[in-house]
């Protein structure tokens, strides 16, 4: 996969984009990432990409026209890839699991990273996604585009050693993660429950099972809404809001 | 703020850390970001920080002694501070702009950034906060942790040159930003609308405030839930539901 950031920070990306996953997948080819500081196309002796906005308001916007030659300079690089040119916006749509999974099917990846504070609204025509990372704002995109490259690239699933950590992740199966436990056995009075040891297989996936629909119906019942429940999980959602009542009822 | 980040990756923070504005705040004294790379508190010549799940299952845990000594760390350094320990996991509550204000009137934030399948449950009982970005896997904490930094130290008045580019900022008013528009006035064929040009500042005013409406209800109809709506929001929104209806008549 080629990955294109346009961005006034490239140095933001080189701690995170060396280390880690990243880091390994550029090294084995599987992602390939460019950098285009497109402060190189203003077209003023300042260096200035953005400018204030007409009618008013606080802060600076991003100007069209920098964008638009930076995207030409990665088309005439690479005039033959199916290209999906990524926003970062807080107007975006909500980046998720399912659109991390898009993505990765992507040939060519384009990230515009703006600053200040917006963008000239004709740069959205040059787009073909509007991501949100979520209902926060940030200084800028960059960080925004590290997360998405993040969450994309360690789904092309050789960058990862063993594939299944990835079917196994919360949102991957639908339901959160089943608490989890790694040596020691006990630490400062705290325990590892007693059926982890029990060698009982059957045993610790009903336990896992158990434990992950608990987790989601505490924490994001909201993805219970779209989640194919057995009548076993029904059971125990019954249960687990049962025991909730006599708590409320013994305080 | 004093802001502390245990993770075994402090070279990812090295960029994104330094530049922009988390930089100035560093510079100008308003946050103080210290880095502690927990693989020190690992008690085997290996270095190793992680263990097989107890139970079976794919990859690696954290595990929480080493996590526990890096706390122990902190509060040695840093004894008198009110802290929030937060741990950047995708079970956690939801990000958000309203969790950024909360955690901008923290004294001392810690962030423990996790990589491998997951964390040792035990974990949990030493963090105050547990924080998703949003539903989506990343390989690690680091870029969780950087992104809730961002949006929080920005938060922090004294770091933006402007602070009515924070108050108008999408969620901080309620709905997503207008259109903005800076120059050229024409570019390639795409205008500003004439409305910005018109000098008539209450009819600037009143555009912005329809638009924002618009794109709000066009992109995020959830956000209105919670929006109190004048007379005139309602009208728009009648005429917007009345303009789709047109719209889908005609198709």
């Amino acid at each position: 996969m080629q990955i294109d950031i346009l961005s006034l920070f490239p140095e933001m990306f080189t701690g995170p984009m060396t280390s880690s996953i990243i880091g390994k997948a550029q090294e084995r080819g599987i992602a390939k990432i460019e950098l285009t500081d497109f402060r190189q196309f203003a077209h003023n002796k300042h260096g200035h990409v953005d400018d204030y906005p007409y009618g008013g308001g606080a802060g600076m916007l991003l100007q069209v026209q920098p964008i638009d030659e930076a995207l030409q300079l990665i088309n005439d690089r690479h005039p033959d890839t199916q290209k999906r040119v990524v926003l970062m916006d807080p107007a975006g749509e909500s980046f998720n699991q399912a659109k991390a999974e898009e993505l990765a099917q992507a040939e060519h990846l384009v990230f515009i990273c703006g600053h200040y504070e917006g963008y000239d609204e004709r740069i959205r025509n040059y787009v073909t996604d509007e991501i949100s990372l979520g209902d926060y704002v940030l200084t800028g995109g960059e960080l925004g585009a590290m997360v998405v490259i993040d969450a994309t690239v360690r789904l092309l699933a050789e960058t990862v050693g063993n594939e299944a950590s990835i079917t196994g992740d919360s949102f991957s199966t639908g339901l959160l993660e089943y608490p989890q436990y790694t040596r020691p056995r006990e630490y400062k009075g705290m325990a590892v429950p007693e059926v982890l040891f029990s060698g009982d297989h059957g045993k610790i996936a009903t336990w896992k099972a158990k434990e992950a629909l608990r987790r989601t119906y505490e924490r994001r019942p909201d993805l219970l809404d779209d989640y194919p429940l057995t009548d076993q999980d029904k059971q125990w959602l019954a249960e687990f809001a049962q025991s909730e009542e006599d708590e409320s009822e013994e305080n």
